[in-house]
């Protein structure tokens, strides 16, 4: 235990999650218990926040918020997706921290954030200047290194589960073998999310929805695409197909981007899958099919998050702050789960760089060899990571979320543009 | 009272809700309470299951799967929107319900299957076919006439509701003056459910998300409404847009129709309102947008429904079947609120031809004078719609849905070949 006193600061990166705010209580709970950690500051916007000295202090919140963070979706501190390049950029955070005694920084995010927290804490050694730098994970998309799962995906994947089971009920009852419905959810090179879209399915039940998942990792063929269509329909009253936004040919370039789905950038837009699936269905098999996208809903969806991934987000974050106390620096919190039958996870550290530069990849061998569908391995992994649900608070018949004072600490520096 | 022994059959018609099958779970359990009702049985899909003779025995089913209705979306029953045109087919459910001594009609569904209530109603009387025949209101729309509004809004608006809450804690954690969100929600020729969204806004906070709300009773001005996103976000961090999928311009045609959007049937698509808003502001303002589309979603969204919606919908199955018992026939259950501050709601009867023949519209004076939000009037009248959550189950981290049996009767007559 190596005792370092000073101030800490949180902040949030990247595309919000269900439960990213849960990782911020998880902190904030946790550096209180610890005298040499004197303020808990939170970075507003990222590391935006830290650039133009836009943070608050957290030990100001009332208790309320702070347990209402653990429902809350959202990124309640602000999020950004601004890089730090320069290296004045990395030299001003430096600055910040030491202008505020900050001892202690926390960023929860992805792959990219974690590569900023590691140029940060390398930097920082660099100049002599007393850091320990801790990583939190968070993405719905599943796809950070070294750690067995990550906050975020759980909470999506039960979401996007619930939706198929609620539209197969609907679906269902309309459908005479020929109503095709189409989801496309989010996922942009991998098909984590749309993997888990399986779980809709009842144990020993693989005809139920979503019928036909199409996954990034597996190259799109039209032909084999009605083919799967017009077995489905031939067996089924409807057809159910989940769709990754980001679905390649066999050249590897995004099937709708050829298409007219052309956004008014004059790029290909990501996002246009499901209407491409849509208009091939419609054009070459002369069925009318139904597209649905949820945006940003899937990654706010509190009201569906899982339990169980939000008391691992809480973990992560009281892990970071633990190691920090113990010394540790430079590392990412990671989850570990237990070799048993039933699932256990505990947490692990990894480190920043490991993280910032790799990317987990969906396996191949989880997908069934009809390339449409999940097999037991895959739900086994993800099974467990979808259990219990959240009683997030209603008044006057809508969930209550949290929200902070955001008490402004002073500047005491000039101000700072970044790029 | 007026003592007619005989069976009693229900089926579902059009679209599903959230809470349609409360309303076959009302039915079947009123039913059950009285000895001159001999057979409960269950059309399955609409009126098609009497043309086929597609006819199941509810009264076979467990208690728990009818116990599970309540909380199951879609149409357990399975649903059509076949319209009975042919005299032949008039004739041909009036033969079915002989065979099998059907004195009791009830049809849960929109304006079209009151229509077709009505007629077979007529039908009977004038053949001399002694026959009760009671509909039962149902559509997320809100549309039908004499009743003061129909069971399935309040749920869908407090999904939508929900959506908008959570897509705001995500979207002002993302937004920096240059996000826009666009979610474009069901009614097809009426505003009620985009106007629904307006709940999602906290008491006396005007400037809550949906920050503008498009509904098809105001002409839609490309102009203002570019002006309209300019001035949200000049002083918020985000813009929230609600609109329904069928806008019109100041001549009523579908402001998409015109564009790139048509189907593979050549037609212009309804459900492409938010992607031509979402080209209205990348094209013409460089600001990029996104739009969501929920799809049938919307309807089946059980976990998110109504607890009040849900008690209402099992209320006026019940109730169709104490006014049919009573002697009523050619009447439509209907929703009564109280005149007292505080909600009460009963039902009441109304001709089957007048909610046949008519519409309600969504009142414009209780649209405010800039056209984009709602007034007190009318979060004073949704609002009640919305109140309770319903406790649907969970197996292995997902809601688990009841599912019928469904057996069948056996069949009396030749078969029937619909049109």
């Amino acid at each position: 235990m190596s005792e370092l006193t000073g101030n800490c600061l949180v902040a949030q990166s990247g595309g919000p999650t269900a439960v990213i705010n849960a990782s911020v209580a998880g902190v904030v709970n946790e550096a209180l218990n610890y005298e040499c950690i004197e303020e808990v500051y939170g970075g507003l916007n990222g590391i935006l926040g830290v650039l133009n000295e836009d943070i608050i202090d957290l030990a100001n919140e009332s208790q309320q918020a702070i347990r209402g963070l653990e429902y809350t979706p959202g990124a309640a501190l602000g999020t950004c997706r601004y890089k730090l390049k320069r290296a004045t950029d990395f030299e001003r955070v430096l600055q910040v921290f030491e202008a505020h005694n900050i001892r202690y920084f926390f960023y929860i995010g992805g792959n990219d954030s974690q590569d900023t927290a590691d140029k940060i804490s390398k930097l920082a050694q660099e100049k002599g200047y007393e850091l320990r730098v801790v990583g939190i994970p968070k993405t719905i998309d599943n796809d950070l290194v070294a750690t067995d799962h990550c906050p975020g995906y759980g909470s999506v994947i039960k979401h996007i589960s619930t939706l198929v089971r609620e539209m197969a009920c609907d679906n269902s009852a309309m459908g005479q073998g020929d109503l095709v419905s189409i989801l496309e959810v989010m996922g942009r090179n991998a098909g984590w999310i749309a993997a888990g879209a399986s779980l809709a399915k009842r144990r020993d039940k693989p005809n139920d929805p979503p019928h036909l998942i199409y996954l990034p990792e597996i190259a799109f063929s039209p032909e084999k695409f009605l083919a799967d269509v017009q077995r489905v329909l031939s067996k089924e009253r409807y057809c159910m197909i989940v769709c990754g936004e980001g679905l390649v040919d066999a050249d590897g370039n995004y099937v709708h981007a050829s298409s007219s789905a052309t956004d008014a950038f004059g790029h290909g837009q990501l996002g246009g899958a499901g209407d491409f699936l849509r208009e091939q269905i419609e054009r070459r098999l002369g069925i009318k099919a139904r597209t649905a996208k949820f945006g940003t809903s899937q990654r706010a969806a509190a009201t569906h998050a899982s339990q169980t991934d939000c008391d691992e987000a809480i973990m992560v974050g009281q892990a970071a702050v633990k190691a920090a106390l113990e010394g540790v620096t430079d590392k990412m919190v990671t989850l570990i789960r237990g070799e048993a039958d039933h699932y256990v996870c505990e947490t692990g550290l990894t480190d920043l760089s490991e993280v910032a530069n790799g990317v987990k990849a969906l396996p191949v061998g989880w997908i069934n060899e009809d390339g449409t569908s999940m097999n037991f391995q895959f739900i086994k992994y993800a099974t467990p990571l979808i259990q219990g649900e959240i009683p997030v608070p209603y008044e006057n018949g809508l969930p209550s979320f949290a929200k902070l004072k955001k008490t402004r600490i002073f500047r005491l520096l000039d101000p700072y543009q970044p790029e």
